[in-house]
């Protein structure tokens, strides 16, 4: 097979879809495929490096909203069937009975499988993010650079 | 127009985004394209036969997950506005006005047009379904089948 | 770069999906790319003319449905954490802090940029809009219309 491009757009913040976003992402890499995941809106609570969270210089607005919302990846909730967390400890519970990994281990995956990590500038600026405060590697775009990437690849998904 | 290839992930277990993926998925095999529907995580309810489900060689949180979780497409929930039921009601009477069929008349439609039925065997472990509890005619393939498919298609949609 | 076809389904209702669409959509017509955007099921809500809510000729179910929706593009709802628009109003001054247009501006810039506004047929009937609600230079089109632009595009998202 020619090597593919493969595009995702990863703007939901839910820990089912970001499972289902790494795992075809590490899936294309083991088929030789070029991957790139675009992180924008919720999507970019899931490149938030837990261990580098920061207030510093930031708005009354932005602390509130760093406060509220999940701290890196495993905190994520579900899509569905969330109900305050328990639904999501059953599902944990459900993978780890079948061996399953987790969230951060497929994160893991594609950051040690050379996945391209983008970051919307735009959503990183509307929502107070330093880029300390993210996955090192990420490279942060805007919206041309994305689509650049996503218009040449041989399939795109927004999730 | 040149046979098209058509690929569609059904991630959602949400009434009104399946509708909207299998009048799409028989749309285009009017168009005479191909069509493969990949149903993962949530999308699995839509391909439950109501007749087959079964509780034997569960563990308990499998019963549990099985008892939540709705039983075949017909019972699937609305993405937004659902209120207990009362919105799809409310938009299944709409459906009726009009004459539009509901969700298993273009489910039997886009099985006997012969839409290519893909199960995620990753979820359909984590789910603790079994394959006699699923439409008969669904292939249980793995993410590297379903990118296969996906990535020399025409067109990929995540729903 | 040769033109490319980039073609958008606007399924969702949501305040923040509708934006990262236009965003999108506006994004790829500077790049000159050919844009379609196809409003289906909650995405009609985005091209009602709020000036233009009309209940007349319409079925009791139609009209309640109609005053139970938002009115127009800023009245979307966020996907999440919505909060009873607290998180929303949230998002839009964090927004305006940065100086970053909001949801009716990118609409209106995909208008002037000649972005294609394709509205599905069925979800029209089906909710009981009616033409004259809708923004003038939307196109009334069926799902094989819909997809004869989506499969011989370069880029497909179903948002």
């Amino acid at each position: 097979m020619d090597e593919k491009n493969v595009n995702l757009l990863m703007f939901s913040g839910d820990y089912d879809k970001a499972l289902a976003a790494l795992i075809i992402a590490n899936g294309a890499r083991e088929l030789n495929a070029s991957v790139t995941v675009f992180f924008a809106f919720w999507g970019l609570l899931l490149v938030r490096d837990p261990e580098q969270l920061s207030d510093e210089e930031k708005t009354a607005f932005e602390k509130m909203f760093s406060t509220m919302t999940p701290k890196g990846a495993e905190a994520l909730p579900l899509s569905k069937m969330n109900m305050a967390g328990l639904g999501k400890h059953m599902l944990l519970d459900m993978m780890d009975d079948k061996k399953t990994p987790h969230l951060t281990d497929f994160l893991d995956g594609a950051r040690k499988k050379g996945v391209k990590f983008y970051v919307c500038q735009l959503s990183m600026e509307i929502m107070g993010f330093k880029k300390e405060e993210l996955l090192p590697e990420v490279k942060i775009v805007d919206v041309k650079e994305y689509l650049e990437d996503a218009m040449n690849a041989d399939m795109q998904l927004f999730i």
